[in-house]
C-alpha cells in the first residue's frame, strides 16, 4: 500500500472542509469534494477550491481515492461512517474532523482513524475558508478501532505533509476530557454568560470592555456543531463543570468571608494569594 | 473657575496612571506624578513620562494643581480620597480610575467626581505604559456626592480633550451592576476555570486551542486589583453569577434531557434553537 496521499475526498465543504481541501490542493493533491448543498458545491468548483466532485456518496470508487476526510458536525460524522460501511476494510483510508469522539462507536473496521485538527474560530461556512487555518497547528489522532498501521500512517502523513500540522496520539477518553476542560466548557460558559445578559434586559450597550470580548466571540459559534458537542460530550463536560464550580465556590467563600480559615490569616490576603497562584500556574503551563 | 486643565497630579504610576500621565503630557499638560515606589517614580521622571513629582501627598498646593487623578487599586482609592480630605471643597478637582465604585462613600465633599476609564488589559506596571490605551475608548463618570457642576465639567473636559475619550454618566448602582456582568464575572469565571485545570492535574499541555485563550489572558490579571474588585463588588457579582447559573442550568437541563418540555419538541432541537438565539442576541447587541 502506498502510504502517500494523492487523491482525497472531502465530505462537507464548510469552513473546516473547504480550508482542508484548498490547502491540500495547493500542495498538488487531487481533491474531490462533496456537499449536500448544491450552491456550496458549485462555488467550490467555480472557485477552484476542489478539482472535482463525485456523483454520490454511495458509489465511491476505491481506485480513485486514497483518503476520505469527513468535515461535518459530530453527529453526522457517526452517521456518515456508518453510511460508508461498504468501504470498511478496503484500501481507502477514512478519517474525520469531529471535536468529540466518544459517540463514534464502530465494530469490525480496520481503515478508520479519527482526527481532530485543532483550530479555533467562531466562523463557519465555505465563505470563511482559510488556507492557513491549520498551518502549524496540532492534530489529535485517536485509533479506537485498532486500525491497520498503514492506514494510521497515511492519515498522519496527510496532516503532516499536506497541511503542515503536528500530530499527537491520544485515547478517546483523554481527548474528550481534555477538550471538555479546555474548549467545550469555555464555550458553554460563554453561551450561559451572554444568555444571562440577554435575559437580564440590562442595557449593557457598548459597556462590554474589559473581559467580555472572547465570551462574545465564543457564543457566536456554529449552533448545530456546538449543540452536538454539548450533547455528545455531556458527561465529561459536566465533570469539567463540577471542577470549575468547586474552584468558583472556593473563591466565593473567600470573597464572602465564609470560608473556615485559621485566625492568623485573613480572607482578603488568602483571596489575593489564590489569584496570584492561578496567575503563576497559567504563566508556567501555557 | 477655569474649566480647562493645565496642571494635573497623577497618583499611582502603574499601567493606568503612567498611560494617562504620558498621554496628557503629549497634549501639553503639565503633569506631576506620585508613586510610593521610588524606582517607579525615578523611571517616570527619567523617561519623561511626567514633568515633576511632588514632595508629599499631604502637602499639595491648591495653586499648582487643577486636577488630581488617583490611579491606584479600588481599596486604596477610598483610602486616598480620605487622606486628601484637606483638599475637599477647594478649587482642585479630584477623580479616580477605580473599576468598582459602591465602596466609595464620602460625605460633605463637592469636588470629587468618579471616573472609570474603560480599557481592558491583563498587564500592569509602568513598563506596560501605552499612550493610546484609552484613545477613543469610553469613560464612565459617576457623581454620587453631587459635586459642583464646574468640577464635573472639568473632569469631562480632561478625559475628552486630553485623552480623546467618550464620556457617559451613570449612577454608581448602574455602573457596578453592568460591570459586574460584563467584566467582573468574566474575570471571576476565568480564574475559576483555570484553577480547575490546575487542581485537576490533567496534562492539558498545549491542548488549549479552541476557546481557552481569553480565559487564560483574564486569569493573568493583576491579583491585588482583582481581589479588591471581587471583594468590593461581591453583591452585584453574586447577582450576576446567579443569573449566569440560571442560564447554565437551562442549557444543562436541555443537554441532559431532564427539562420538562412539550412532547412535540425535542431537547436536541430546543438546545440548538437556544444557542442560535444567544448567537443572534450577541450579533444584534454587540
Amino acid at each position: 500500500m502506498n502510504l502517500n496521499v494523492e487523491n482525497i475526498l472531502v465530505v462537507g465543504l464548510g469552513m473546516i472542509g473547504s480550508s482542508i481541501a484548498f490547502a491540500a490542493k495547493s500542495k498538488g493533491i487531487n481533491v474531490n469534494g462533496f456537499d449536500l448543498n448544491d450552491d456550496v458545491l458549485k462555488k467550490a468548483i467555480d472557485e477552484n477550491i476542489i478539482d472535482a466532485t463525485i456523483g454520490s456518496i454511495e458509489e465511491i470508487n476505491t481506485n480513485q481515492i486514497d483518503l476520505i476526510i469527513l468535515a461535518v458536525p459530530p453527529k453526522q460524522t457517526l452517521e456518515l461512517f456508518n453510511k460508508l460501511d461498504y468501504l470498511w476494510n478496503t484500501k481507502i483510508t477514512i478519517t474525520d474532523t469531529s471535536s468529540v469522539k466518544n459517540h463514534i462507536k464502530l465494530k469490525g473496521v480496520d481503515n478508520i482513524v479519527l482526527s481532530h485538527p485543532i483550530a479555533g474560530s467562531d466562523k463557519s461556512g465555505i465563505n470563511s475558508l482559510d488556507k492557513n487555518l491549520f498551518t502549524e497547528k496540532k492534530n489529535i489522532l485517536c485509533n479506537p478501532f485498532d486500525a491497520n498501521e498503514d492506514h494510521q500512517k497515511r492519515v498522519e502523513n496527510f496532516w503532516v505533509n499536506a497541511l503542515n500540522m503536528r500530530v499527537e496520539m491520544m485515547t478517546v477518553a483523554e481527548h474528550d476530557l481534555i477538550f471538555a476542560m479546555t474548549s467545550h466548557l469555555p464555550h458553554l460558559v460563554s453561551y450561559a454568560l451572554i444568555d444571562s445578559i440577554r435575559t437580564s434586559n440590562l442595557g449593557v450597550k457598548d459597556n462590554s470592555g474589559g473581559g467580555l470580548k472572547e465570551f462574545l466571540r465564543l457564543s457566536g459559534s456554529n449552533a448545530e456543531m456546538w449543540r452536538d458537542i454539548f450533547m455528545l460530550n455531556r458527561v465529561d463536560l459536566i465533570k469539567a463543570l463540577a471542577g470549575m464550580q468547586v474552584s468558583l465556590n472556593n473563591l466565593l467563600e473567600l470573597m464572602t468571608e465564609t470560608k473556615q480559615i485559621p485566625d492568623i490569616f485573613s480572607h482578603d490576603e488568602m483571596l489575593k494569594n489564590e489569584l496570584k497562584e492561578i496567575k503563576s500556574f497559567k504563566e508556567d503551563k501555557f
